[in-house]
């Protein structure tokens, strides 16, 4: 006999459909909420209606902001010579830990034939747009070094070569902390061709 | 710096308010929600906040339920003269799927001297007017076989006693698939305490 009530239900059903929660999972947070406060349970349901309704699309970057102009680009102290290339709003948020002081380009996702995602789907136009109008000194792209990352780079490469401007990619090598024994060939064949003189 | 959008920060911080989310976790999700269908956030939210609206507890058994008598209770079929004693509904929900077909009482909780929770705090006072008016046959005490289950078990076992109803306790012993070599002292010495005539 199903002896869950109906809104317990639900909300179990609709967390089972977030990536790595399953069903198990969902009833334990569900019924954590349960157990909570009022208060709680508000500020997380408002929370989800709320998400999306200031988000938009920066003028200049396209990365998410509730902003006309996202606050990197708002940002005289960075660098809108340079501009580094990512493919999601959370690239944006672990470069900005490594101190990078340029500007960014946010694609909104890869290209990925597999998944029915083509280069039309991306704020390319945006970014050739952008390099035409502001003729940066460098274009980082820093997609992620797989497959699909290093598609979309080379064919953004390609897209951009004609306006003259500096590309780069991101280097691919060891991880910091990583072990070369057991490195794959490919990243260490990536870090010899990258090696670099003292 | 900063550069996540405030309504996107703020889902980020209820989502890593819940048990086993931290905040790579509630960051992944939220940009999961974002990618998705506004139908999909609207049905989250709405699960969200719709959580409690119509959650009561059982007049019967103390269990959650939407309606005035939950569905086991109100369930002819069941037997009412013997009740399994559980502390959460989830263990109702584990208990369902053994074709248990007696009835339920969920305490709410369990005694817990450490995290502040006595037995006022839980459905006890319930269990006992419900004995004293129903007489069942048996209760069956089936919280969980750690301290705190034993200390609440043997809690409602004293109090229940005078009542002259027929107490047990479910089973401890290995697990079914178990392995004797790597069980715990505790679990064989119950599992030699119970055993059983062919």
């Amino acid at each position: 006999m199903n002896v869950i009530p109906k809104s317990v239900q639900d909300l179990i059903d609709e967390l089972a459909k977030l990536p790595g929660v399953g069903p198990k999972t969902a009833q334990r947070l569900t019924f954590y909420l349960l157990r909570g406060s009022d208060e709680n349970i508000r500020g997380l349901g408002e929370a989800v209606l709320n998400l999306k309704k200031a988000i938009k699309y920066c003028a200049l970057c396209c990365n998410l902001t509730d902003e006309e102009i996202c606050r990197v680009c708002q940002d005289k102290s960075r660098d809108p010579e340079i501009i580094c290339v990512v493919s999601e709003p959370l690239d944006v948020v672990a470069f900005e830990k490594t101190g990078y002081k340029g500007s960014y380009h946010v694609l909104g996702g890869i290209i990925s034939p597999v998944e029915g995602i083509g280069p039309d789907d991306l704020f390319i136009k945006e970014l050739l747009l952008r390099i035409k109008n502001a003729k940066p000194k460098e274009v980082i792209l820093a997609m992620n070094p797989d497959l699909e990352g290093e598609t979309t780079a080379l064919y953004i490469q390609k897209l951009i070569q004609p306006q003259l401007v500096k590309i780069t990619r991101i280097a691919r090598g060891l991880p910091v902390g990583g072990d070369l024994e057991y490195a794959d060939e490919v990243t260490l064949t990536r870090s010899l061709e990258g090696r670099r003189e003292y």
